[in-house]
């Protein structure tokens, strides 16, 4: 994985299962690969296989951090700086996420406001709070990318609003759909306003991935969607910034 | 206004100030106009000029609504319902709407949270509570539009991912940008829901008008605005269905 190697620091957020812990897995084995991964987990007693595999990688960091909790926020920031030192964070992936998928009929005022919280409110949050990190190492570089400082941010191709139409398509599940968009939105909004100083964000879609948000009826394997979004990550360049891109680097429509 | 009078009923909240406030003053001049207007208010005691506007057209309905107030939402309702009888509602004018114009240094979660309960989870909320009788209506009807049974969601440009955009462009404001990006997601989610029973939902950007909100600088009275939103909403029809319009009736981009 070309460009892996440059660089120095990425936080994966939601490492405990899914997405989050293969990507954190995929990472430890890669050659080269960056210098320090930092797996975030809300609950490390529950995150099983992120422990089995700090153990057989005792260079892998794990922070605890529930993305909605500003007291491990701030913990974890201050883990990370005394981490990364002087270079600063260059990626950091906001992966942690929930899927309620009530339809019309079904959805309540406070699932709205829930699934917003997690997957669009918090990411900003940890954004902000970890910027001074990113700020630091976006100093240090020229050019975009994880080289330099870059934030992902795993959207979903349900966030789109354009595709999300059509007779006869699935009823639709508000939480979800809403929140996604709504992180497009603050993806698009910190891409904007970070432009100036260097640093690259953009949101991703991993595709439709056999875990247990996507279910084992999903059309890709774990491995394949890591593999194709570690390829997108790694190159990842001034081109990229403030667009929304699925795992193969296909442009999505907002 | 052609177009107005074949609509039976429509129900505008937010109307104690601004936009709102004048849509059903407008209404209420405009010759021939819906048989039903009905104005909805959060504090009738504050609300003075709705109140004065009733007093010279005693045939205003006004209903206290603050729209993130479930049991306001009820009784809300059951007022609408019995004004309305048999024939149900043909047009709901989600209109109510704060806006919090943090920056990034400045955003706080509560803040995100606040504009998001407002803007995006109130008018799906509204929505959902005043769906029977939309239906009623939309079961009377052929086509699209407000003569049958219509959702108008007050939107924004500043909504738009794809014209959020550029270099030297202002600081975001995120509680309110991203509160109007998933209010278009919801429009687009209930467009689609409600497509086969012949319900329109569009979202719809007034343009930047001289309110309490938009300021004294803005570019539009709201004489002008209300003038053009009249226009369009009176002119709905199936090719608006799921769409973002501003004023003047061009599509916005996502
Ligand atoms: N799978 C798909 O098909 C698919 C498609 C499009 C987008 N995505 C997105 O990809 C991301 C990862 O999804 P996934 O499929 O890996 O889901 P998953 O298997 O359900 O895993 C979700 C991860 O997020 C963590 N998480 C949830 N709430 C959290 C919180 N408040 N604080 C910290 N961590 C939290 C979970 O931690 P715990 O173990 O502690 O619960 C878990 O590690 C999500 O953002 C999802 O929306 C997935
Ligand atoms: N003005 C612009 O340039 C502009 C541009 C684009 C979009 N918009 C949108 O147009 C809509 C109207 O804006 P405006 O300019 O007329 O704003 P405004 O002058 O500030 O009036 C806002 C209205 O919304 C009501 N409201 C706020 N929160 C409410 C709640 N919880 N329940 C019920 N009513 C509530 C207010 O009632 P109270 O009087 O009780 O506070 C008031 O009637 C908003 O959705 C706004 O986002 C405006």
């Amino acid at each position: 994985m070309s460009g892996l190697h440059k660089c120095s620091s990425i936080l994966v957020t939601g490492a405990s299962r899914g997405i989050g812990l293969h990507l954190v897995e995929t990472l430890m084995k890669s050659k080269p690969r960056p210098g320090k991964v930092i797996a975030a987990a809300r609950d490390r007693s529950r995150a099983k296989e992120l422990n089995r595999l700090a153990e057989s990688h005792p260079d892998l960091y794990i922070v605890t951090l529930d993305v909605t909790n500003k007291d491990d926020i701030k913990a974890a920031f201050k883990e990370v700086e005394s981490l990364v030192g002087d270079k600063g964070l260059n990626c950091l992936v906001n992966n942690a996420g929930i899927k309620l998928d009530s339809t019309l009929n079904e959805v309540t005022a406070e699932e709205m406001m829930k699934n917003f919280e997690v997957n669009t409110v918090s990411p900003l949050m940890v954004t902000k709070a970890f910027l001074p990190l990113l700020r630091k190492a976006a100093k240090q570089g020229t050019g975009m990318g994880i080289h330099r400082a870059a934030i992902v941010n795993v959207s979903s191709m349900l966030a789109s609003i354009q595709l999300n139409w059509g007779e006869g398509t699935k009823e639709k599940w508000y939480p979800y759909h809403v929140s996604k968009t709504a992180l497009n939105m603050v993806t698009r909004c910190l891409s904007s306003d970070l432009l100036g100083e260097g640093i690259l964000c953009m949101s991703l879609c991993p595709g439709w991935v056999k875990t247990d948000m996507g279910g084992p009826q999903a059309q890709l394997t774990k491995e394949e969607s890591i593999d194709n979004i570690l390829k997108l990550i790694s190159n990842l360049s001034e081109k990229d910034n403030g667009g929304f891109l699925n795992h193969t680097g296909e442009t999505l429509p907002w």
